[in-house]
């Protein structure tokens, strides 16, 4: 495709992609790699548009990301919006889980398994397709692990527009299921995530798939921006305060880039008030993929690959594309990296929920792990009030913990069987 | 509990409590049925209160059920609140799914599978905790069809509060693990849900559990005042109108009187408008489990109650303790009940999927076939704007859809294999 986008023309306050290792800048089109350097691209924005801004007008919107209209990059006008609004996610206080796990300050839980398909993805499809339909794409397409495939076939029902996801073909049951119920095409790949996402690559440079927009892919810098609108509402619910510290799950690394490059904004145009001392982004990984937690350990930015394994499926990318971007994130503010295991992600998913009443995907286990981990090593600092993000559903991961979350008593429905069971000891 | 609410001192609109059959007045305790009659009790409220009660107050509330604190029993102080702010879901667009129908005018779907535990259940539930709270009560606990299991042990959880619920033991695997993860007593109960119910009321009238809530039973007439947030949000975001047709999933039957109650409160006190030639309630059921349908069919007010069978487990409710009040409210307002085999069942799961975006579970599946029954029969007017309710969440329900939502392709990862699918095509 080679239509760009009249920014101008359409309320935006978005101007141009630039590479963000090499500076290049571009029109505001499906393009996701520098043509000098082949590094990737990012949208950039007209900085007094941004500065133009005010929580007044951030309030009085939508409780949706729609209410950050004016600080992304497409989706101005209502009529516009290829989208199943999600966020303005809630932020759950959460003391009895602070207690349990040694911090002293308070600790809240930002929790995006509230989203419509339930993970933080429907933030940044709603902002590809929306993109994606300015440039005058007639298929939406992705790469998934399993919440992206639920959100792009959900956004492309709502939208009546025919999609194309493709998927691992060893995904939890319940995150293949919820694809496929929404009636596109379904595509299951004998290989990794990382054998997907090349597929993908090469298919989006088909003239069979040139009008198909592959969310992750072809309208990549489009999908990151969405990401922000995590970091703007955690900030926003806090009374327009940056936290002193989150933690943030990793898969590819793109996530924690953009909760604090929301942060920054937020700061730079007035909007927040950074904490003193700034903050502080700590980031997630699984002990069965960590090549960024890895990376950081070994005082390199050189992220080594590696073969995924283990439950935490939706964080299993062995060749993270934003991993030096997440390293130069959290040592830039001080933060940092740690990885937990599979029976360490069951205790964490178990005690979130019984501490908050939340139920999370494994991913969030894996951040709550860690977050316990990062207090236990004195990495993360108890007193300083921290954003812990669960990014997705405990229901589409139910494999994880069907061992230990069974019923306590099985009875026949009479008294004295509830008697003999022990129930009115 | 002998302990009562001082509704006046609390700032609640809530009286007294009245018997539905009999009128018998009683103190705002936790009692549920009539010393003279045996009826079932209700809230009743002073109507000068509720009748001061503007618009402009409920939008500044917060986006969450608690926006209508003023027209609740309970939770008029923020910190008395039990609950993890269920509400505001989306009242969803459904152009195409009305078109795949045969409906002409208007056609929203209420997504409450939005909710934090993703079904309608959280409402009922807040409102039941929160009094049972006041009442002093130190244990939560309910029999449940699995939904209201999830809920009241997650409430339980995020208030640390010790909870003990009762399900039928052959629920659906992941309404079972979305209660025990929560680490309260989860009690698998051998019989069907009306089994599980009886053996909760006598369980509720032992010594052991006097300080035990169960929301459904001893505390149930506030339980039954939480669905009426359902019928005010939809006629707040319809822009303070009434629709003239709403389309109701009925178990017990108390979802649809609440929702008729709660228009009839917002017309009264002139927060809503209705319209012209009033509402219509239809229900919906499922053919495994209709006797309420079935009395409507058979022009009777007295409901046989059957054994449920069918795979709308939450709706399965043999002997419908509301039933009467259903068939009451539908005769009146001009509607009508139908209900829907497994197949259809699964077609409408399917059908709003493909048509919205939204993924129901089997309950929600069963008033999308009704509905396209009560189109087809003639019954519903397809000229009028209707609202039709999804009360949960299709991740619950994977089984009912696994068969026919699978992968539309299988292939290995590389583009020749792509083009020899047919993808390319």
């Amino acid at each position: 495709m080679t239509q760009t986008l009249d920014a101008t023309l359409a309320g935006s306050p978005a101007r141009a992609l630039v590479c963000r290792s090499c500076s290049a800048r571009y029109p505001l089109a499906a393009q996701h790699a520098c043509i000098e350097c082949f590094g990737p691209l990012e949208v950039a924005y007209d900085e007094r548009a941004i500065a133009a801004v005010t929580r007044q007008q951030i309030e009085s919107g939508p409780a949706n990301i729609w209410r950050y209209a004016a600080l992304m990059p497409v989706g101005q006008a209502p009529a516009s919006r290829v989208s199943v609004n999600p966020g303005w996610t809630p932020l759950v206080p959460a003391g009895a889980l602070a207690g349990a796990i040694g911090i002293d300050a308070p600790l809240w839980v930002k929790d995006d398994s509230a989203n419509p398909t339930h993970s933080f993805k429907d933030r940044v499809v709603s902002i590809a397709l929306t993109a994606a339909s300015q440039f005058g794409f007639t298929r939406f397409a992705c790469a998934s692990t399993g919440n992206l495939a639920n959100s792009v076939a959900a956004h492309a029902a709502r939208a009546g527009v025919p999609s194309m996801v493709f998927i691992p073909a060893d995904l939890e049951p319940g995150k293949i299921i919820t694809t496929a119920v929404y009636g596109g095409d379904v595509i299951a790949v004998d290989g990794s995530y990382d054998d997907v996402n090349r597929l993908c690559a090469q298919l989006a440079d088909t003239d069979e798939f040139e009008k198909t927009a592959f969310v992750n892919v072809n309208v990549r810098p489009f999908y990151a921006e969405g990401s922000k609108t995590l970091g703007y509402e955690v900030a926003e619910q806090l009374g327009w305060r940056i936290p002193a510290q989150v933690v943030i799950p990793m898969a590819s690394g793109e996530l924690l880039t953009k909760v604090d490059k929301a942060f920054s904004e937020l700061v730079a145009t007035g909007l927040a008030v950074a904490p003193a001392g700034g903050w502080r982004v700590f980031g997630a990984q699984s002990v069965g993929c960590n090549p960024i937690a890895t990376a950081l350990r070994d005082g390199t930015s050189d992220i080594t690959p590696v073969k995924p394994t283990g439950i935490a499926k939706s964080l299993n990318i062995g060749d993270p594309a934003s991993g030096p971007f997440a390293l130069e994130t959290v040592r830039r503010t001080g933060g940092w990296m740690d990885d937990a295991t599979d029976d360490e992600i069951r205790e964490g998913i178990a005690l979130l929920a019984a501490t908050t009443g939340i139920f999370a995907e494994t991913a969030g286990g894996v951040t709550i792990a860690v977050l316990r981990k990062l207090v236990a090593s004195g990495r993360l600092d108890p007193t300083l009030d921290t954003v812990v993000f669960n990014t997705g559903e405990g229901l589409k991961t139910l494999d994880a913990v069907a061992d230990q979350a069974k019923p306590t008593h099985t009875v026949a429905p009479t008294l004295r069987a509830a008697r003999e069971a022990g129930l009115l000891d």
